[in-house]
């Protein structure tokens, strides 16, 4: 038994808004100001370069990782922090594929986040070595699966619908084909229970500025099974994941587990804050988080559709199919979208036509939902989202 | 005629602290507290979502990359800022590879940082085409630029000893043998004049966090000469580098100039601080601070050397040959630099046995230098550094 959720006293949520894109960027905790000036004027400011020592800024990476690692279902060690997700998802799968050489294709669906295919098109471009990338419809993926696959590289909520897929029946699959396993939990860590050492994947990466709310750019990870991690040599093999960094020798020596996957000197700024806002969930058990998520997104779904007429679901209707996000499809989307935002609902638009809701159960309760539907009511029957200045596609996110 | 320098108004260095370990990581400047603050409290916490657009963070790295190019001689758009230093040295190397295709020579030499040369083995692994990087001493470099090289890729400001390679004669050479030039400019950003255009090198790299004191894990730039870069389809193809990263596309499109270098979310709150610590370059004239800095370290080794017969100047006594730090090598050097530091003179050790010193001339004088050889003197005279305490190598950096 968990503590009781949502905890919004730990968050500072401005007066008059409803937040429905945590999915996106998570809000501000309340002590993350602080952590900040204390970061900066007391250990940079005073300590100065001892402070990677003194004030701990050496060890952080890890720390916040095995953090991240209790989360996720993985063991102390087996998560590394740091950089972006892109390009931790470059380092998965330059890795994987070094594993199934006599394999040329990396399978993914059209679903995934545009910047994980991207990723995959730029290494096999670099390698120039025959690779081909398939991204069949998200539905056909587990049959697309055959023994010509090297690697199996999904996002496991869908950005746009929040459709899940089925991490453990996948896997099987990737593994009974003879496949690597790449898993991208962007939306899930913080969002749905993951028991990474129970899918046996070989790998996840993720980012912690959505549900986890580490803040704008906060770090990515990445989670190397610790059976294979050893084997691994690291495409991008920076100092930080040398074996001993200060020794300063001429030749890579990867550093043991998943420490090898860092790469560079870290963004201790950034880990702070991140370090700060993973206090939110200490007690959280992620099964109540997981039940707090689908009544809301339920109750979120039933007041919708009674209320708007207009709108089409786009995300599976059954809550075990979903992460904890709600997308519907309107032909004026976008400027919907801005009018709702105008009126206090936040929420985003993802091309063509998805409205994007995201169901966040640390800060949220029954009551934001039914206000946010009231609100998304009044702009669709008036239609104030014909009003000229919610036409202008000013916004870049 | 610049600002008169040093400008120590602008910075808080702690009481009693002599500090020349900028060339590691810079002090403090006095807005970044209050700018981390605002970008914190205010643009994420009261804006969330929307601050991408209404506290522009999407065009910060591209705001940051123009101001870090003025102080580089690099054109505007010229230079992408984000990740960390060793991500830059692969993106840089990796297109500089793809403009050489008949060519499997890399040549550094072996006073480079570590890392860049591990970056350039992890690439040449995962290539698996027989690249070979070549690692003569720094002042064979020239005569080993050969015509099988494919990429020259050296640090003007040796890390250890402050020798400086001269960027436009091995430019040049490099270009004259048909290879491709990518500067390291870690230690010369903020610490000596850097004409990138008029250098013809078709890339340079750096970090932040030195000279320029963009605080602990500040962001990395990369620069590609404006003539090439339309040609470069990047090895890291993050979505923030493609043309339309919110149109969601499923193909790589790279954006133009050297926006393509980026990858993924920037880190908005390295970002921000970084910038706030950029203005305090506002009307230096780059001439003048390579004046003081010279200044700065004669007199250090003049003070150092007739105080100190027991240590050797490890860097090049012509001061034209040199960067902006002074090292000395002595045998117990890593103990000795402890002493000096429990002292209030904040210098680091590099192994086997240098005690390195950075001269940053934004906030030091000619006393501090003073000061600083005097307690230098004590500790040597003294023999302080042979108190257990300061045998135990406990410090990372």
């Amino acid at each position: 038994m968990g503590v009781s959720l949502p905890r919004k006293e730990l968050f500072d949520v401005p007066e008059g808004v409803i937040y429905l894109d945590g999915n996106s960027l998570g809000v501000l905790p309340k002590g993350a100001v602080e952590r900040a000036q204390k970061t900066i004027a007391e250990e940079w400011g005073t300590q100065l370069i001892k402070a990677w020592n003194t004030a701990g800024w050496m060890a952080l990476p890890q720390v916040v990782g095995d953090t991240l690692a209790g989360l996720l279902g993985a063991p102390a060690g087996s998560v590394a922090t740091g950089d972006t997700l892109s390009i931790k998802v470059y380092q998965a799968l330059a890795a994987a594929l070094k594993m199934r050489p006599d394999r040329k294709v990396i399978l993914s669906d059209n679903g995934n986040f545009p910047s994980d295919l991207y990723m995959a098109e730029g290494l096999i471009k670099t390698l120039d070595q025959g690779y081909e990338l398939r991204t069949p419809a998200p539905e056909d993926v587990a049959e697309a699966i055959t023994e010509d696959v090297a690697v199996v590289m999904l996002t496991q909520v869908d950005y746009r619908t929040g459709r899940m897929h089925d991490m453990s029946a996948i896997t099987k699959r990737a593994h009974d084909m003879g496949a690597v396993m790449i898993w991208d939990l962007a939306h899930s860590a913080g969002a749905v229970p993951v028991d990474l050492a129970a899918s046996g994947a070989e790998f996840a990466v993720g980012c912690t500025y959505k549900y986890l709310n580490g803040g704008p750019g906060a770090p990515a990870f990445i989670y190397v099974r610790p059976d294979i991690v050893e084997a691994i040599e690291p495409a991008l093999s920076g100092w930080l994941g040398h074996d001993a960094p200060f020794a300063m020798e001429l030749n890579y020596r990867p550093a043991s587990a998943t420490e090898r996957m860092r790469v560079g000197t870290p963004p201790i700024l950034q880990l702070s804050v991140l370090q700060e806002a993973l206090k939110a969930w200490d007690g959280v058990d992620m099964v109540d988080l997981r039940a707090a998520s689908q009544r809301l997104s339920e109750l979120f779904i039933a007041e919708v559709e009674a209320r708007c007429p207009q709108l089409t679901l786009a995300s599976p209707r059954d809550p075990a199919e979903r992460g904890s996000q709600v997308s519907f499809a309107f032909e004026h989307g976008y400027a919907a979208m801005q009018a709702v935002i105008d009126r206090g609902v936040i929420g985003d638009f993802r091309a063509p036509d998805i409205m994007r809701f995201g169901f966040t159960p640390l800060y949220l309760d029954d009551a934001d939902v039914v206000a946010a539907a009231e609100i998304i009511e009044n702009v669709m029957r008036d239609e104030l989202w014909r009003d000229p200045k919610y036409q202008v596609k000013s916004r870049v996110t």
